[in-house]
């Protein structure tokens, strides 16, 4: 397997981040790209719920991934190992989020131009990543049981931008303080409209969930 | 008991802030304070932590805590209930960080100046936080055994500025893929000169192995 292309973000030029990420979705719309910005919390188990995510609608979708970081390759090459997808590895170089102009230096990193549904897994981090639309079509992010069901109280920006929370690592819940219903009020304080999907990325348990509802998004997005 | 007080941080004006966050040591040292500055991700049990270890430490040393969270005021409250100690909230407004100039503000707050041992409860992000000298005497972090062994390799920066690395929630070991020895090793390849101290802040186990280890710090730099 060849390895995986790494490409070193270098920090945007553009002010206007806002009409950037605007103009970055207009086009991809145009070559039938759905972009999901996937962020989370360090550790909370972005990458397996990507792997399972992935097996389950690689024969319905061309999928790429971009792995965010801001030094090592581990994540980039788990997927390619896991999926036989395109991932590719972004470096911030320290920095703590990506704006659209670092999503578009990504996307020009792919080989093949023609997919249906391209993931950013964002930089692990529940405050800088919130800030700054990359141009994606929706925000998901995934909120690990052992973090806590109060994170929406005390990262209200992220859950206000999240359509759709993905609850990870629900094999623990019997160790951990975290009632599920007491998480779901919490994240609709934010977000009304937001859907909780409860998930095992370990187990594998729950992932249809999150696949199917991605599914049907994508296949609106080219609907529309 | 009365509300804890709410800092509203406003951002720095200072360019310079390792002059600035040099100064502040200086300061403090005059004073006879010993800053720590503790930092972890979202979720990572840093109040329970504390708690615990104030409760072991707070008829040996005068203490008193700021909490630094986006928005909320819980873990202000938290501290103060359990341990009735002085502690106070920071707000950054969205900030992901704070640096020498907001601790500044935030030490401002406090009601009474005589204390051995101020903890800064930096805002949970395991990025941009690693950034910015705060002043403290120390760097502390809290690693939480389900965020995995693997952290320091994808956060080489906050394992680099952290002399102290406290592995958390010991009591799920069992559960998640997470190897002491490795994260030792992990831990080292950033900072070899780091000690790792394996506590379960709710069991309480380990966690008099950190509070002797900050009793120490405190006594020898009050000797300096």
């Amino acid at each position: 397997m060849d390895p995986v292309k790494v490409i070193e973000i270098k920090k945007s030029v553009f002010a206007e981040n806002d009409k950037d990420a605007a103009d970055l979705r207009n086009e991809l719309k145009g070559r039938g790209v759905y972009l999901l910005n996937l962020m989370s919390s360090p550790g909370s188990g972005k990458t397996t719920t990507l792997i399972r995510t992935i097996n389950l609608l690689k024969d319905k979708l061309r999928i790429a991934v971009m792995e965010a970081d801001i030094d090592s390759d581990v994540d980039a090459v788990k997927i390619k190992e896991a999926t036989g997808i395109e991932s590719i590895q972004l470096h911030t170089g320290g920095m703590c989020h990506l704006d659209a102009e670092m999503t578009r230096q990504g996307l020009a990193g792919f080989d093949r131009a023609d997919v249906d549904l391209i993931i950013l897994e964002n930089v692990g981090n529940l405050v800088c990543p919130a800030e700054f639309d990359t141009g994606a079509v929706r925000n998901a992010m995934i909120l690990s049981v052992p973090e806590g069901d109060d994170k929406p109280l005390k990262y209200p920006l992220m859950f206000t931008v999240c359509d759709t929370v993905v609850v990870n690592k629900t094999d623990v819940l019997p160790y951990f303080d975290f009632d599920l219903d007491r998480c779901r009020a919490n994240v609709r304080l934010r977000n009304p409209k937001a859907r909780v999907i409860p998930i095992c990325a370990k187990t594998g348990e729950g992932v249809k969930d999150f696949a199917d509802w991605l599914l049907q998004e994508v296949s609106d997005w080219k609907k529309k």
